[in-house]
């Protein structure tokens, strides 16, 4: 590499920033980010190959390093993480001061919002109950179901995910609630605005409650027995955000007694959800193993090599990153 | 009632039409129908429990009469279902030849179209394959899933409930094959029209066909093995029209041998399915008895009553009326 003129010699190699990439890419993936990182040293390895010396060297990481790893290293000015959570690297001691972090905030909206999505139209239309019959091969007509179409959606947390689930719904002819922190102008795809704070007067009005809230302080176990009690008993509760949003016990004993129609929960309180849980069990609850953003759609990839390849280019170039995390939340500022 | 004057006798209540309405309604729907048959004699009934004399005086039956009660009644001159189906009175003698049939077709658009949605999202998201592994209390990720975005979507059947469905999935992101029977413009939400005729030809660009047959004799085991070989191995087959579209043997083939992904059903080739059925074991294939067009959307009952409101008023009237069978095909005219 040349750089105004001067000859790259074992001085200019030493400057190169090391890029160290951990992430499982396909060969246009692999090329995007080679790119991105022209002029600088890329090396390609996995979180379960990679040597803490890689790891110790490294300028800038791509991808999930095992935390412990790390040891607030010196060398290391840029954590480009792939995935939206950043738990693990905003303990204090993790990361060296110096040290940028940036998520891939963004990447997983649509594989999340249409799981979410997803979750929604199968209680609706019951068709948890009817994969139940069909193991028993039962052709049992289970009753009513309800439609998006005219239906009150309250989107809880309307960020990237919670703004595209908030569009889908819009689109099949709901009313929808967005729910969020801080005061903005309303979005064309949502009807109403309304703040945290003012979550229990959403809750009555609403015949979806979709939450994608992060995992903070303010959001542990925001929703309680008594929030279920505000909601119409015909409601439909999903959660596509963190499990603590509501402990396993509140949620047993809401649906357990029927205070709301059925749950869809893609989260838990505890992960794995532990196997003697009584949540396995209840007919109204619909469980996935916090799938929806993993990286099962083939488009996330896409879209996480796009964000870290930008941010890649940016950092060597001096330039602004995108998707900076505030520590204090854990996430984007 | 009076009419133009002369006072409503004996003589005045013989040629006021008798109009017999045999479906369970609210009491808006109730008034809406009165109000429609303004200046005839309205009676309600159930079909279980109206007397064949009642079926035989009517001039007018609104709802599903036991068909065998009919026996070609003289005074019969406008028979409007409650259903799109029409099987069990077009059956030569059912009716009397200046007996008019129309039926609820369109009534059930949203309902069905949503269900042959939530299907498809729920395969494509592999929701069927998360519930089986919940009542196994197994958190346990299932792999790859498929988005809407994107995809491409032969919808086979283009009435008002292919119509329906199209849009839905149009608004999700695909792209959207229409496949019918007579040539015609592309409506907005198509963005390519095909003839039945060349059903081989879009088969294998499709990731999910959803096909919506009414039953006809061209339409009878439409799908063969060959048809389904011609899919690609990733794809969704949904069938929310007639179970005779695809004979449970084939269905059986294809989807144990995995010829394709998965399919959703809401009709099979005998109904109910039997319970010896080699189909209900499938873990490929979630099964509904035949519940996507029944009264379960509080909407489509209202629906029907407008479609039954409007051709009495307009028959009293002496009006054209909407949703003629037409005999040879039990369809729509």
């Amino acid at each position: 590499m040349k750089k105004g003129g001067v000859p790259a010699g074992e001085q200019g190699r030493d400057k190169m920033k090391k890029i160290l990439v951990l992430m499982e890419l396909n060969a246009a993936q692999r090329k995007k980010l080679e790119a991105a990182g022209a002029g600088a040293e890329l090396s390609f390895s996995r979180p379960d190959r990679v040597s803490e010396e890689e790891i110790q060297a490294a300028n800038v990481i791509i991808g999930l390093p095992r935390a412990e790893m790390i040891k607030a290293s010196e060398n290391l000015e840029l954590l480009q993480l792939e995935s939206a959570g950043t738990d693990a690297y905003i303990v204090p001691g993790m990361l060296n001061e110096k040290t940028i972090l940036t998520n891939a905030t963004g990447a997983y909206s649509q594989a999340v919002a249409e799981h979410a999505f997803a979750l929604t139209l199968m209680l609706q239309k019951k068709l948890h109950l009817y994969r139940d019959e069909q193991r028993a091969a039962h052709w049992r007509d289970r009753g009513m179901v309800s439609s998006l179409r005219g239906s009150v959606v309250a989107v809880v947390g309307l960020g990237d995910i919670g703004s595209y689930y908030a569009r889908l719904v819009k689109n099949m002819g709901a009313y929808v609630i967005g729910v969020k922190r801080r005061p903005s102008a309303c979005p064309e795809y949502v009807d109403e605005l309304m703040l945290t704070e003012q979550l229990d007067a959403v809750l009555p009005r609403a015949d979806v409650i979709m939450s994608v809230l992060p995992n903070t302080a303010a959001t542990r176990y925001i929703y309680t027995v008594g929030s279920f009690r505000l909601m119409k008993d015909s409601a439909i509760f999903i959660n596509c955000g963190r499990g603590n949003a509501v402990s396993a016990s509140t949620l047993y004993e809401v649906l357990s007694q029927g205070l709301i129609a059925a749950a869809g929960i893609d989260v838990s309180e505890t992960e794995p959800l532990p196997e003697d849980s009584p949540l396995w069990g209840l007919e109204n609850l619909v469980i996935t193993p916090h799938v929806s953003g993993s990286h099962h759609l083939p488009e996330t990839v896409d879209r996480i090599v796009d964000i870290c390849a930008g941010n890649l280019c940016s950092f060597l170039r001096g330039e602004k990153l995108i998707n900076l995390v505030d520590f204090s939340t854990g996430y984007r500022k």
